[in-house]
Parts: C-alpha cells; structure tokens; sequence
C-alpha cells in the first residue's frame, strides 16, 4: 500500500476504495481531487452522502427507493395496477423505466436466490410479492430477472407458487440479438433463443 | 439523464458524478452500493471526505500534502537536504518515494504553466522554489515533470532563472524503455531518447 503522508487522507482513500470498482489508487486519485476543489464541494459531497442513508426510503409496496412510504411509480394513478413486473434491484425499475415502454407496477426482489452466497427466499422480499399478487388485482406477473442460474431458480420458485392461481398470467421478458447487434458476435445461447422464440410477421 | 425516484438520490448521484473519471452511470451505481451497505459505512466515508479538506495541511516548505505544518519528508533529518526535486503534483511524490530510490527533498509545484488553461507561473510555488534554492543549502535541483509540453515549458523556465546560480547542478530524470518494455513496443520519441541518451556500461 501507498504510503501516505497523511492520517485523514489515508482514511479517506480507505474508505473510497469500499466503493465497487475502485481500487486504492483510484481512491487516492479521488482523494486528490476532492482535496483540490473548493472545500464546499467536499461538504456537499459528504452531506450528499451522509443524508442518502438517512432520507432516502424504501416504497411500502414495490421496495423501490423513494422520498415517501409509497414511490411515485406505485403512487401514480396513471400506471396499469393490473401489471406486475418482478425486478432483482432497484437499477433494474431505473433501467425499464428509462425505455418509457412500460406502464405497469414493480415488485423489487432486492436480490435473487442464491445458495452458494446464502441468499434464501426468505431474505428477499418473495413473500411479500405472493401477497400482493393475491391481495391486489393483478392479471399478469412479468419476470426481469437476469438470465443467470439463480435468477432462473428464483423465477422458477416464484412461479411454482403463484401456479395455483389459473387466472393469473406469467411471462418473461424476451431474449434475443439486441438491436443493432451483428448476428456473428452474438452468443449461441442468444442466437438460439432468437431462433426458438422467433416472432410472427 | 436518468429520472431518479428519490431527491437525496439525485444530489448524491450529482455530487458523485463531479469526481473524475466517475460519470453519471458509475455515480448511480457508487449511491446504490452506499445505500445498500450499513448506515456506519455511509457515514464514515462522508466524515472521511469532509475531513479531508478541514484536516489536511499543505507542507509549508515543500507544498506537499501533510497533517502538520512541516512535511515528514521535510523534517526527517535522515533526508538529504542539499537535493531538491521539483515535481508536478503530491502524487508524483507519493511515486517516487515508493520507489525508495531518492533521498533528497521535493518542492511540489502544483501544476505546470500552461497558457491554454491559463495556468501562469504566479499560480505555482515557482517562485517559493528560487527563494528556496538561494536560501537554502542546494546542491542540486532534479526536474521530474511529465514529458509534455507544458512540462517542458515549465522546466525550462525555472531553469532560466536558476541559471545565475552557477555552483548549482541541474538535472532531468532520465527518459527511456521501461524495465521490462518490449523495444518493439515502444514508441520512436522514447525509443530514440533511450538510445542517445544511453549510459555505459
């Protein structure tokens, strides 16, 4: 490790190194740049960062983050109540809200099964979701997950517990070649799901 | 840019985003991480930032960064104190003394002239550094500034005025292939360097 001049400036590039994807060099870099601008952005940033655990919330219903008990997406009167997507994070409702091509509700899982990290059902907010979909008046349950082995078994544990309701369907987002993306760097997986899950004209 | 659903979000997203390299996406994922971590974490980087700027010193001999009035490097009386090397930044410093290489003293200029930015000699410690040379006891001074133009600049204008002083020795660090560069890899103007300014053996 560098060998810093500096307690406070060793204990803030500690810290900012925690941050994902920033090592101790890129801390440092950070550091020195804080250390550089004018000491009211240093406290903006502090008091930014300080207030994000403080003040901002988790919604009531969905588990997005929200200033209120109830995000303004579950909040919005405008938006489809019947319509039910289930998300992994909180980026996810960000990523799907930026298309502008959805109009329904979220349920944020806040993660997905995993055993080989610990993750069970009952750290994530499943059974919350089954309420809902029991309690609410929703007609079909979309699944975002991400198409990894423990974003399917999470699916798939969702759906055999909601299967007993006839009425409700259940869908998943479609997998294929991203716009714009050349078939030949494609992966077989996609390709083939492309294939197997082709559209009608 | 992303609609957020949350203002403390948005501030923070917004603050985090001014850090360089760090763009309005790495910002958003930076505030999840901080938000998903403990309320301690979040807190202890924010003290750690805004400590920053009320606890760190500048050395006030040789302008690096320091928790006291005078630097470690200045006051550790094993450093050879008739050796001054000038270099750009405090991390520049940071380099060099983990190389364990140099036992002299620094004078951290804090930029370099750059007319195109605006940055003139008077905005440097250029002139701290010839009141330093005549009033202390300098042997030598070792310019080791980045290899652009405006280093150059800057190293020949300190040069010119350090001139008079004719006991005094001046000098650059070398330039050459790195230890362990490939020749083949490397570009004509260092390559070209390494060979006319090689060393006997």
């Amino acid at each position: 490790m560098l060998n810093l001049p500096s307690k406070s400036l060793e204990q803030a590039v500690e810290n900012l190194s925690k941050l994902p994807g920033i090592g101790k060099k890129t801390a440092l870099r950070l550091a020195l740049h804080i250390l550089k601008e004018d000491e009211l952005y240093a406290k903006d940033l502090a008091t930014s960062i300080a207030s994000l655990k403080l003040n901002v919330k988790f919604c009531k219903k969905c588990h997005n983050i929200s200033d209120h008990e109830i995000c303004g997406i579950c909040s919005n009167p405008s938006r489809d109540i019947h319509t039910l997507c289930v998300v992994e994070n909180m980026s996810d409702v960000l990523a799907i809200e930026s298309t502008g091509a959805y109009k329904g509700l979220y349920h944020v899982l806040n993660g997905v099964i995993s055993p080989l990290q610990g993750i069970t059902p009952a750290d994530l907010t499943i059974e919350h979701l089954i309420e809902r979909v029991h309690n609410e008046d929703i007609n079909e349950v979309i699944f975002a997950l991400n198409a990894s082995l423990d974003g399917d078994t999470t699916a798939f544990f969702i759906r055999q517990q909601l299967e007993p309701i006839t009425i409700l369907k259940m869908s998943n987002i479609a997998r294929g070649i991203p716009v714009g993306g050349a078939l030949e760097f494609a992966d077989e997986l996609t390709l083939g799901r492309s294939i197997s899950e082709r559209t009608n004209l």
